[in-house]
């Protein structure tokens, strides 16, 4: 880290801050230039804080130069991590996975036929959703728990492990018994309480990013969940807002090289809540595989127009193959299978 | 809302589409252009999801014409709600309250001075956090109970009323119990399970805008409290994201205004955490009493490079005093008193 | 288009406003609400300014539902533009064009040598700035005139055709003599005084997204191209700016299927400026292929680290090389060559 | 400057990397980390682009302390600069200048109606558009030199100074001639022929802030006018893209203070384009007075309904005129006249 100290600085107060830092393990080393005054400080400074740093009159700034992250960096872990969700793996150069699915559970039997087809046409897990996040209190917030037991109903018919958005810590101990995957949603990613509950699981976690997080935000999330002992955590890159209108939001592909060069956690992508428009899903995807992702997760509909929530941006069943079937021959070119 | 059908759409799609709309109670009006067709509807279009009609393939384009919020909106509540805080009032035309206080409570006596300091310098609550919300699981977490036992005592000594941050529906006993106003901090905004929570509270809720939600997202949020029957929300504009460095957020002022012309419910200003620096907080004070505000959130701290989170935009409470003096001049310039 | 006007608007005012559009040569279809009347517009409204018709007091908001661009939109030009340039073509279903070279031409020798090798490695086109948009007007400008020639000098020794930016309309007739494509540079999307100016020339014009237009904003731009009688243009989208720090920009690949759905215009793909590191460079230009774009713009330099400008985004050679081949192997994935 | 350099970095590279900041005249730090290696580069950092040296393969990262612009920094010029238009001073602790008009000129009636009109309310200075960058080619693109024209005989009449958009360099000879305040919009913010252009005038230049530029950047373009010789730059906030959807932009009111802090220059604000809505104008004007600023520039009109661009956002004149009594009170309050 990079103090900048200011060039009038009181040698009283520069000491202070000197000692400050060497009672907390770090080596200082002091350079003074023509218009500032600069510390660098070497060793663990994930200890320190930035902004109480910068509160001392005579700092001018401080800039971080190692990553705040450990558990989840690829420096102090260089083997990509691969999580096991019963039997079929992500990550590393495993197969890409498809996970399909609808937005929301509707009833038990729109969920066994959709997760009939979706393994017709590639997928290995199911997604659905039983607690859903709604911008509005009068929308559609899901069938809950009704919701989850049908999709374990879905799974036993199937064998896809399913996964389900938790939204509420006291949910946890049913979705520890009946979920495969458990998702944080983008609205949760930076919901603390949350992340230091699913901390205390085992069970896999998606963690998707949040919408206007920035990715080191973003592994720091990852970092809550693994530092509280759940070393079990998938990325999920959903789309960012920006300006944009024409999307729902903005598909941010650049965070597959970088995810695989800061950590060694396993990251997959969800077009569809990030375009928002079942048009342009295929290509993303496509896209998502050329640029390395570890899997996709997509919404699947046998009737889009009459879904109970997010219809517009949900794939039928036939489109839905097609695009797995493009998805694998992309895959073959990046030396991987799906 | 208005619905734009594909010319080309066949008959029967187009019948079933309408009378979906008249089931739900609307009426349809039904135009034909040149290139599309358009069905405007009238009556309560909140029971309709705009992405579940996208959906439909023969629709092109939806467009709402009413706010989706009901009991937020001035239209159907012309009055100004005015919130009584331990016979404190916030809004309407009432006079501006100024909240001081530290952004951690780091210890009973700290807490106590700092309570007596801000009330010296206008403020006319206290502000602290127990429970942090911060981006590092390595970070300062707050002092918990204890924090909100030392803010009690604090409220003992000088009688100003508490404002704390709630995390998790969980500690909701402890809040009700203690403290006066339940804040949902902004990475909360759309935590709706702890919306829903609060909601079945009588306690004022502070409800901050998140880092990067619309106005109109940030409405609905404190739509979902009043729907789960809590009416006692005050909202809290703290700055939003953009690309912007010099600051660490980019306090967007024109809410005033909009809060005032679309709701009845009172909005205050946290200059501190908008700006990320203690040198532009009171500039941004005067402004957003200028705009109209409520009331001002203040981060206050005697030694703020010492301060244990948020040092950076803190003020002393000599330049607190400062800030309270000239905002109540302006205050005086709009017709409100401070 | 669709106005909405207040419920208790005047009988006359309302009268005016219908006849001031009847006036123009619309249809006007008038639905009354039960809080809002609505009037819907037939006919051609890109003659209409949303703005000035909502400066109406009885207006409460304007919406349009066609799009306002003609000569870009697909919708009246169902076929695919295919731009030739010197026998290469770009668009529809011709073989993806690849573009490489340096970000500024630095002496004769350097870019006859990058010439040779960016064609070796697959290159069908030479880029090269010799006008450079700089943010400091300390930093390097560009070898200007001298800098064309020596492209003209590597287009002689390699058959490559050349690309350059144009930033002021008094060069544009050394660029008419000596460059194949124009480039129009991202700070000067919305330059509407070179834009119109290029618009009356016949060369190629590649027109660079703004650092945060919208794609409307973007077509609306080629729309000034057109429009002032230049029908050949080609899109590069080069990332957008958000809130995001690993990287200089967000690359928005989202951008490949709309601007083939919107518009008949061919779309390239620049991953240098958009990721700012060459890291990123080979994956995101592999999805830019599997998303659908027609050709893709690359820096590369055979010494990145002593590169005038932007050299922590060029590519080595040998590095694009391997980019090439891939991206061909994924081009004969999504049905095309390269 | 302090740049990272990988631990592993062989000697020779080291050596090379250290050498060439030596040859610039600089002194160069050197710290060895545990993960990182640190040099801290002493004296005029201004010469170096941080990109080239971050490609160099042995850098991690490169971080600037010092700003990168001389002439706009308050460090090396520390008395406010003042701005003289015709005898009326803009800046330092001059009266508040209150610049109203039109967006664009109409014809010759309009303009001088509407300047005694602006003049009777408060504005000291007349502003209106004869060259209009508009988004759509369609749209009315200003009367040109007939407007120019029309504004220097509203000089005539009312003695106010007139303020007008520049688009062209080609144009300047007739600004220099007739406009007493030369403006720069928002979408040439880095149009930087224009810029250099406009630096060999003596003009004072009005800069407006790019829809997405940060205030360094901002900065940077009037270091460019200054650099070309012309130290007579006004900047002008007029509010920035974001995701919000309620105001056509965010207005940033806390580049007051910033520009204050960092430059000398003279800043002022246009709540007109920020907020794209007439009912937010005043507020936002009085927002903006009591943060500090030395200007207001505001958009009038007879009509709004019926001006040819913007109506939306204009003012009336007896409006205006109750904005700029109020601003003038606010003014006092902050140690200011108007």
């Amino acid at each position: 880290m990079i103090v900048t100290v200011k060039k009038n600085a009181d040698e009283k107060s520069l000491n202070q801050l000197i000692q400050s830092f060497i009672a907390k393990g770090l080596q200082v080393n002091d350079s003074v230039g023509s218009d500032y005054h600069i510390l660098g400080l070497i060793g663990d400074t994930t200890v320190l804080d930035e902004k109480s740093i910068k509160a001392n009159p005579i700092v001018d700034d401080v800039t971080r130069i190692a990553a705040p992250y450990k558990k989840a960096n690829r420096l102090f872990h260089p083997e990509d991590t691969i999580i096991d969700v019963n039997g079929i793996k992500i990550g590393g150069n495993e197969k890409i996975v498809v996970i399909g699915g609808p937005c929301s559970v509707e009833g038990l039997d729109q969920i066994c036929q959709l997760a009939k087809d979706v393994k017709d046409a590639g997928a290995v897990m199911l997604r659905g959703g039983a607690y859903k996040p709604r911008t509005s209190p009068y929308a559609f917030q899901g069938l809950e728990t009704e919701g989850i037991l049908d999709m374990v109903e879905a799974r036993k018919q199937t064998g896809l492990p399913i996964v389900s958005e938790l939204m509420d810590s006291n949910q946890l101990p049913e979705f520890e018994k009946y979920v495969d995957i458990i998702q944080i949603g983008a609205r949760n990613m930076q919901n603390f309480t949350l992340l230091k509950a699913v901390g205390k699981s085992k069970k896999p976690i998606l963690l998707k990013r949040g919408l206007a997080n920035t990715i080191e935000e973003w592994i720091m999330s990852a970092e809550y969940i693994m530092a509280s002992g759940n070393p079990n955590v998938i990325l999920c890159e959903r789309g960012i807002r920006t300006f944009e209108k024409y999307t729902r939001n903005t598909l941010d592909l650049s965070v597959v090289p970088i995810i695989k060069e800061k950590t060694h956690i396993p990251i997959i992508i969800d077009p569809s809540h990030a375009t928002g428009n079942w048009k342009y899903i295929e290509k993303m995807s496509l896209a998502a595989v050329a640029a390395g992702a570890d899997g996709l997760i997509i919404e699947v509909h046998e009737q889009p127009e009459c879904a109970w929530s997010d219809g517009a941006q949900c794939l039928k069943p036939e489109k839905f193959k097609h695009l797995s079937e493009k998805a694998r021959e992309i895959a073959h070119v990046v030396g991987r299978d799906l």
